[in-house]
C-alpha cells in the first residue's frame, strides 16, 4: 500500500511554508556509517536553496566532512497540540560548499544574530543539494516530492 | 580540541529531564544507506528504556526493518528564544523488538491517546538499545554520555 497522496497546490504551499519558517533543522548525518541526529541552524533562500552555517568543531560538521550525505527534518512541533499532527518536511540529499562571502548579506539580513560569528574561519556555509523530500501534513496527509517538484517551488 | 565538558550532576539531571519530557523525537534512520530524518512518537520509561510505537507502513519503520541502526534527537526547540540554546539530547543505537503486550499498561498510562491504535497488528513497539549519547545544554555546554552513564540515570 502506498501511503502517499498525489502532490497538489495545498501540499506545495505547505512545503514552501515549512521551508520559509524553519530556523533550525534536525540534521541527520553519518558517523562511522551510523545515523546521528543533531540540531543545526538553517536558512532557506528562495531560488537559492537551503543553507547551514556550521562550526568545524561541531559533531555534524565533522561527520559531513567525511560523508556529505544528510537529511534535514524541518518543522518543529508546536508547544501545543499533538506533535504528530504538526506539519514537517524531510529533506534528503548531500551538502556542498556554498559561497560564504557572496551570501553574507542575504544570510545576515535574515539571521542578524549570526553577525557575531559569520566571518569566523571555522564556520563553514553549506548548501543542501536536494534529492527527494517527504512532506507529512499530519495523519494521513503524506506526500513525496521529487527534486523537480522542489525546484519548481522556488 | 575536545569541545566536551566532563559529565556532572547538573548534566545528568538535564539528561533525565530531556528524556522524561520527550513525547516525540527526530528519528534518524538509514534508507539505502543514506540518512533519513522523520518525526516519531517516543516514551521513556525509567529503568526500562526508550520506546517507539511505529506503524509498519511508515517510512521509518520500513527503514528500521532493513537496518535497525538509528539516532534520536530529543528536546524540541521552544517557541520562544534561540532554538540553538535549547537543551537537546542525541541518542545513538539500534532498535530491538519490545514486548508490546507486557508494556501496554505502562505505555497507555502515559500516552492515553495511543489506546486507539496500540493493539493494531501493524503497530510495532520498539526499544532503543542505546550506544552513546551527546547532550547539548546550550552554547559551550556539550557532554558525551556513554552507555554506562545512561544506564546509571535510570
Amino acid at each position: 500500500m502506498d501511503p502517499y497522496r498525489p502532490l497538489d497546490d495545498d501540499a506545495r504551499a505547505l512545503t514552501r511554508d515549512v521551508l520559509a519558517g524553519a530556523t533550525t533543522a534536525a540534521l541527520g548525518t553519518l558517523r562511522d556509517g551510523a545515523p546521528m541526529v543533531t540540531r543545526a541552524g538553517c536558512l532557506w533562500l528562495p531560488g537559492q536553496g537551503l543553507f547551514m552555517l556550521l562550526s568545524d568543531l561541531s559533531d555534524h560538521a565533522r561527520a559531513l566532512a567525511v560523508d556529505p550525505a544528510c537529511s534535514l527534518l524541518l518543522g518543529e512541533a508546536g508547544a501545543r497540540g499533538d506533535p504528530l499532527t504538526h506539519p514537517r518536511l524531510t529533506l534528503m540529499g548531500r551538502v556542498e560548499p556554498a559561497d560564504k562571502p557572496a551570501l553574507r548579506a542575504a544570510y545576515l539580513a535574515r539571521r542578524p544574530k549570526a553577525t557575531v560569528y559569520y566571518d569566523f574561519t571555522d564556520f563553514r556555509l553549506l548548501r543542501l543539494a536536494l534529492g527527494e523530500a517527504l512532506l507529512n501534513g499530519g495523519f494521513g496527509k503524506a506526500y513525496r516530492l521529487t527534486r523537480a517538484d522542489l525546484d519548481a517551488l522556488a
